[in-house]
């Protein structure tokens, strides 16, 4: 077979364009189907590439899984600091919203993303599991740190230091349960969700900041 | 062999006992080594008893690990709801306080079955992971009806149709969270975890409760 009959798309595209078709389209497969009942086979397909192509570029099932998941988490952690880094000096709560509303927009435009990363790797478990607890530890120490720098700033420095990250894993723990509770919810819309945590969680942290305690009757 | 020189412990308990002591000793084998490395062996010694016994009475290891998520799945939600259900007429923050308390205070006390329940069975995934989901939906639905009976009580019961549910996802996300992340923190005190997260979702909840709403500018 001479070189003119060949698909001339699958030749001419440089390998990392292709591994980003390769991985778009299984993001989507895997989110479909779940890992153990997604076949390569659709995978190469949805990308439009034959199937030694897919194992050559990404691996086997496993190494592409774990791909995907790296590379949604990165996505997902890039959007949420892109969205609240545009302001040095913006106000507490707007650093809380502008965080929020970048979470939700990103699950809300990427709902196969945060289905693998989240639905589809914790039901697989092993390895994958592991992974997605380091992304959870790294988006946690991030918002802490948000929380210790916003505190110190309120002059309550020393209470942030103690609780900060509690409150940073509780924070987190409440936006990936309320984006998960999203996925068999889909009709709320997504400023509806951003708001609803933040109404309850700066409600909160608002009068934390002020340092209001509340204690026990 | 006659039966008198049997090891008489052995014989004379009543099964639902026996049963007990197996899954007793399951929680605590398969949260110090997974499932996956956990084994059957090492369960029978803890519980006493022999290694056939633990098939005959539980079944195979995927049945027995079920069973020890089923079982503290249930002692769990027993004792919040246990802890709420002391007065009818508690003020709402007290209501939500009782429950943190005896959240924080039944994982303190019993980490183990914390562990597995959550550690453990979302890195096995599979039919596990979908059991723990459906154990988060009942502890949704169980504060989803608390926040709306509270708020109708509060004359707010239209907001707290719309958005309970969702509040209750986020509630019950931000404490599972912080309870994973006492797993790495056991120095913390339980009663703190408990405050942190009243004062985190309470100074949020209470404001809400007013018919504050905050609002990005």
């Amino acid at each position: 077979m001479s070189r003119s009959t060949q698909q001339p798309r699958a030749r001419r595209l440089p390998r990392d364009v292709r591994e980003r078709q390769i991985l778009d389209a299984a993001v989507q497969v895997f989110s479909q189907h779940g890992f153990h009942a997604a076949s390569m086979d659709e995978v190469a397909d949805v990308a439009g590439v034959s199937k030694p192509m897919v194992y050559t570029y990404l691996g086997s099932k496993e190494d592409l899984f774990s791909e995907c998941i790296r590379r949604e988490a990165k996505r997902l952690i890039d959007a949420v600091t892109e969205g609240v880094s545009t302001d040095d000096e913006l106000a507490p709560d707007m650093l809380l919203w502008l965080g929020l509303r970048s979470f939700f927009r990103y699950v809300g435009g990427n709902r196969d993303s945060w289905t693998v990363l989240h639905r589809q790797a914790l039901s697989v478990g092993g390895t994958f599991a592991d992974e997605i607890s380091e992304m959870r530890t790294r988006s946690i120490d991030l918002v802490a740190s948000v929380v210790v720098s916003t505190g110190t700033k309120q002059g309550i420095g020393e209470q942030a230091e103690k609780s900060g990250a509690g409150l940073a894993a509780a924070l987190v723990g409440a936006a990936e349960s309320l984006a998960d509770w999203w996925i068999d919810h889909p009709d709320v819309e997504e400023g509806t969700l951003a708001s609803w945590l933040m109404n309850l969680v700066w409600l909160g942290f608002g009068d934390l900041v002020q340092g209001a305690v509340w204690r026990p009757r």
